[in-house]
């Protein structure tokens, strides 16, 4: 990290915007970060009631974003994943590193990059405390640390037996937003500009994750698809699932769609960056109050049952109330797509 | 986050394989690292007494590395760098994050690659605990963590007028391997196996590091030479210094060399890893037997001067006790090189 104040001459003046951008962050809140950008290494002030949440993200040109993507909204969105790596834990954003690697110094990509990226860590109060610049191909790497309290996180692995299985906001619209970038679709302006930042300025959910401790028994973030990520609960937690397909929450615009296509992309498309969660019955109020004070839906969209086979399993139930065939799910499921 | 168990099937194998050797080390060493690889983020343990210290560097192919690097060396190297940053603020290594972008899957690139990662993380007892990976251009980002006493990081900014310059091993052979592999200059084949691991296996002076804490008042590792890094340790303390050349340790390869070139490899060669600090000339004892017991050479090479003008200029000696005039002085920096 001796970078941040590296090689190239062009590269200092990068460098000094995003430390001043920085510095003001870290003037404005003192309390967790003893040092910032400049040094060997930033540090952060260990509470003792609390555990560091750590996650990386790296987005790579042509895998997560298109190589023409507007650079404001994928510095919004290079933080926000972390972001909401760190809410599917319940833990508050304490900061996050940088490192970028960038074909060319543009100043005005920088520019536009690097708006998108403080007005998300301004938001979240998340202040960039240190990182690397350096050419190369385009490579966009976050680490963020977080806080929460001891014994506290909501882990992928504490699923029970008879948890609801919730589901935040919509699912399904970063995926209709992808085809219709890719015209497999047609989508009328108006519907576009209405669901198009879902994929391109998705929304951490932090104030959920925070509300969820001691409520959810377990959570992760829906980046690659709400089932193929459920599975990752039931895997870690060793239960099988049944999920009602006609309850998973969708925007009106995906509500115009087909009934199969709206099933596919709200249960398997991914870059949603909603949260699932599980919780015991006896939450519902109180999952209910919290939909409310943060004006976010909350969604029960299945429950979790013990496990059957050696494999967890998901069972899907259909608007009829009638469970899918084998064949039927694996025609859902083979929608899976990961945006490669 | 989702990472580590992420998209092509492909990837499955590899993260399995970083995850086996990661757990097997958390398991060894269980009181920093709650929760490692396999959840939305890995939880470290806050001592209250400490301050968590982070570093993050991204290694490009062709800029930090050739294309056709040896992926054992690369693995090391990787993380060597990290602890350097570690070690020059004198903490203790907990853990690293590693993100990774890969052009394809080659299962025996990836073994070679994590052979030499697992052998650094092991030797300094700093597991792997979370990550990602990902299709693109070979890119390597690590975020290292270590644990520091609060108030004890040793600081760039804290070199004051008489401290001694001290620094660690010797100066200037990772750059002449970099010569002789580019036939800038020829070396018997005996002088490079002597000196090449300089520059493909650094070794972090991490006991050194930790030895320093309320012994250093400044320091910071030597990356991208001498000379350009000590200037950070000026800026960031108001300081001048002088630097007497002849003394500047190097390696009896290195001796076998011209003077000049002796001079301007060790002065301004990048890549040594080796740490670049100052202390108070009461210190002189301490440092002494420090070197003793980490066998390791310390060498005072300079003095830190109150700064007489608005920036910290470095004031070069030769054998003859002579100032470098500056014009003698700009031909000996401007071979300084960042391994473009």
């Amino acid at each position: 990290m001796q970078s941040l104040s590296p090689p190239l001459g062009e590269f200092d003046l990068i460098q000094r915007f995003f430390k001043t951008q920085s510095e003001a962050m870290l003037t404005a809140n003192p309390e967790s970060v003893t040092l910032g950008i400049g040094d060997d290494c930033a540090l952060l002030k260990a509470d003792p009631h609390e555990e560091i949440a750590i996650t990386s993200d790296m987005l790579v040109s042509g895998r997560h974003f298109f190589a023409d993507a507007d650079p404001e909204w994928l510095g919004w969105k290079a933080l926000a994943v972390n972001l909401s790596d760190l809410s599917a834990m319940g833990a508050t954003p304490l900061g996050f590193t940088l490192a970028l690697a960038l074909p060319k110094v543009d100043p005005s990509w920088l520019e536009a990059f690097s708006k998108g990226l403080f007005a998300i860590a301004n938001q979240y109060a998340c202040p960039l405390i240190g990182g690397d610049t350096t050419a190369g191909p385009l490579n966009i790497c976050i680490t963020a640390f977080g806080s929460i309290p001891k014994e506290k996180a909501i882990r992928r692995s504490g699923a029970l037996d008879g948890d609801d299985i919730w589901t935040s906001g919509t699912v399904g619209d970063a995926r209709l937003t992808l085809a219709a970038l890719r015209h497999e679709i047609t989508l009328s302006q108006m519907d576009l500009t209405l669901i198009e930042t879902r994929m391109h300025q998705p929304t951490p959910r932090v104030e959920l994750g925070i509300a969820l401790r001691g409520i959810a028994n377990s959570a992760l973030d829906i980046s690659d698809g709400l089932l193929g990520d459920l599975k990752h609960i039931l895997k870690q937690s060793n239960k099988d699932a049944e999920v009602f397909l006609d309850r998973l929450p969708k925007s009106i615009t995906l509500l115009k769609q087909s009934v199969d296509l709206q099933n596919q992309y709200a249960a398997c498309g991914g870059d949603d960056y909603e949260l699932c969660f599980t919780a015991h019955a006896s939450q519902r109020g109180a999952i209910e109050k919290m939909s409310a004070d943060l004006h976010l839906p909350l969604t029960q969209i299945g429950i979790i049952k013990p496990m059957q086979q050696s494999t967890p399993e998901i069972t899907l139930i259909n608007s009829a109330g009638r469970i899918l065939n084998p064949e039927e799910a694996k025609s859902l499921l083979q929608s899976f797509d990961h945006f490669a």
